[in-house]
């Protein structure tokens, strides 16, 4: 099996390369090839005795898909995408990248099937910013996708063509809206959200992070762990079964930022959210009242996507694929 | 006030120009020049006596977006799509047309706002077949659009592109999600849909017409006259109110074939009723299936949108508007 994964020098088609090294096998069949590709250049997984082959290029440039696609790889992940504050900031870019990058890539292997009869699985990571306030909580899964940011929109966007592309049998399709993903390794970012990683992130190695919310803040989480499992459990479960609905969104915890904190506490201890400086941000606090507290996500559950189940969980997690294990 | 119409070759643009030219004036304006474009030569509205400049051309083709927006009209109704059939059957056609028409015309207003702060009103015509079965009745304001056309997926993404160009400010935008029009005037066509307005026109002159379906089928109907009420009434109104969330569900009147049928009879008589001939189709019959019975547009109604509350109004609209007010 031929595995594409574009996008694949961000933290998460990093983690879904260095898992698949691991299994060495997806949805039954043996990996014997990765294609890694993004615009900066992608590192090959150290272990992988398969052939690896390394692309830098630009999913925007025409000729770019048409490349990846030439040599029809069974299962795609498309993951890459600029992010939410840059898409805002950037409104040509991000309908450039987000949106005309990924049609480009499913206008190739539609005349790719059109050709030979191509179909492969390709697994879309969209996002919570599909939904946008004012939502109820949980969000269920039929409600509707309104966002409030040119990212949401593009995402949207291409969910509707997933599906469209799906039902026509051009490819097969699936769009899995992450959740935040906590904790986030690396260093502390600009991002709006990066504060719910960095307070456990940075605590957990004894240095000090700014909490720019209140406590009361409720918002919708998963492990880079589990973000990784639904993009393999994506790319493996029979769609027939998800039917044309094609965009789900994925289980997660919902918590407050009190309860993360609590979750500090209990694992790391008391000298751990001393760590934790509060400096209210009016600016981060009015971005992230207009973010989704949690889903129902009803639909992915019993599709058999899982998440944790805990913010000691989650700790855990990153303790265990971060830091080796142990404090 | 100078308003264009994007698709006024149609029957809904057609009335929308005769509306227009019978009221003289929108959102308490005098109407004093009219464009009307279409990719087939729409003619001018006989009593007009303002400025009328007729246009044939293509919104798909590279730069007749711009050619439009040159003139800086006040009011956009953009109607222009080519129909769920053609775009179910040619998939590059709907797309090219139904999507990238559509954005071109976005564009070329974005463009135009960042040159001199062109901001108009843009009113654009989206339909019910954004959402796609299985479909609770009454639908929901905020149920999600799961189209299972390519006609409802590019609808639905205008509805996202416009409601994000409108966030940004670039034009002040409304999308109206039309029920089925009925009664259509005109002849028989080969829509799926075509039945619902035959079996009540063609009897009321006397013609026979073909029932393909069961009486228990349910839909969502709106006469021509509302139609085009609906899109004045979004030109007009203050969209501040409206917020975000930019499109909505129009008011309609939701009825079995069956009560189409009983409101026949007492405005036509049995005689009128006898016209109609069964002859069960299963391929219409299985896309029916996949058709919204009625909303709720609960949105749309507190924001003053009307429609029919019985077809035997349905029927006298058409009466009047069509057959010169009496039988």
């Amino acid at each position: 099996m031929h595995v594409l994964i574009i996008g694949a020098a961000g933290m998460v088609g990093r983690k879904l390369a260095e898992r698949l090294t691991r299994d060495r096998t997806l949805a039954g069949q043996t990996v014997e090839a990765m294609t890694l590709v993004d615009v900066v250049a992608p590192e090959a997984p150290a272990s992988f005795t398969g052939k690896v082959s390394l692309q830098t290029l630009d999913l925007s440039n025409p000729g770019s898909a048409e490349t990846l696609i030439a040599s029809r790889p069974d299962v795609l992940f498309h993951l890459a995408a600029i992010v939410s504050g840059e898409a805002e900031l950037d409104f040509e870019k991000g309908y450039l990248i987000n949106l005309d990058g990924t049609r480009h890539l499913f206008e190739a292997i539609r005349l790719a099937h059109l050709a030979d009869g191509y179909r492969p699985r390709l697994v879309f990571t969209s996002s919570i910013a599909v939904v946008g306030a004012p939502l109820p909580y949980p969000i269920p899964d039929d409600f509707h996708t309104t966002p409030l940011t040119s990212y949401g929109t593009q995402k949207a966007i291409c969910e509707l063509l997933l599906s469209d592309y799906s039902r026509k049998g051009y490819f097969d399709g699936i769009g899995i809206r992450l959740p935040t993903v906590c904790i986030r390794p690396g260093r502390p970012n600009k991002a709006a959200s990066g504060f719910f990683s960095n307070i456990l992130r940075e605590p957990l190695v004894g240095q000090e992070a700014i909490l720019p919310v209140n406590e009361d803040v409720r918002h919708w989480h998963a492990s880079p762990r589990s973000a990784v499992g639904f993009l393999i459990h994506g790319a493996t479960i029979d769609l027939e079964e998800v039917g044309p609905r094609r965009n789900l969104s994925m289980p997660g915890l919902s918590a407050t930022v009190g309860e993360q904190i609590e979750a500090l506490r209990r694992v790391a201890g008391e000298k751990a959210v001393k760590l934790i400086r509060r400096e209210p941000d009016e600016t981060i606090m009015r971005i992230c009242a207009g973010w989704a507290p949690g889903f129902e996500a009803t639909r992915a559950r019993a599709l058999g996507f899982t998440a944790e189940n805990s913010f000691d969980e989650i700790i855990r997690v990153h303790i265990e694929d971060e830091l080796g294990g142990s404090l």
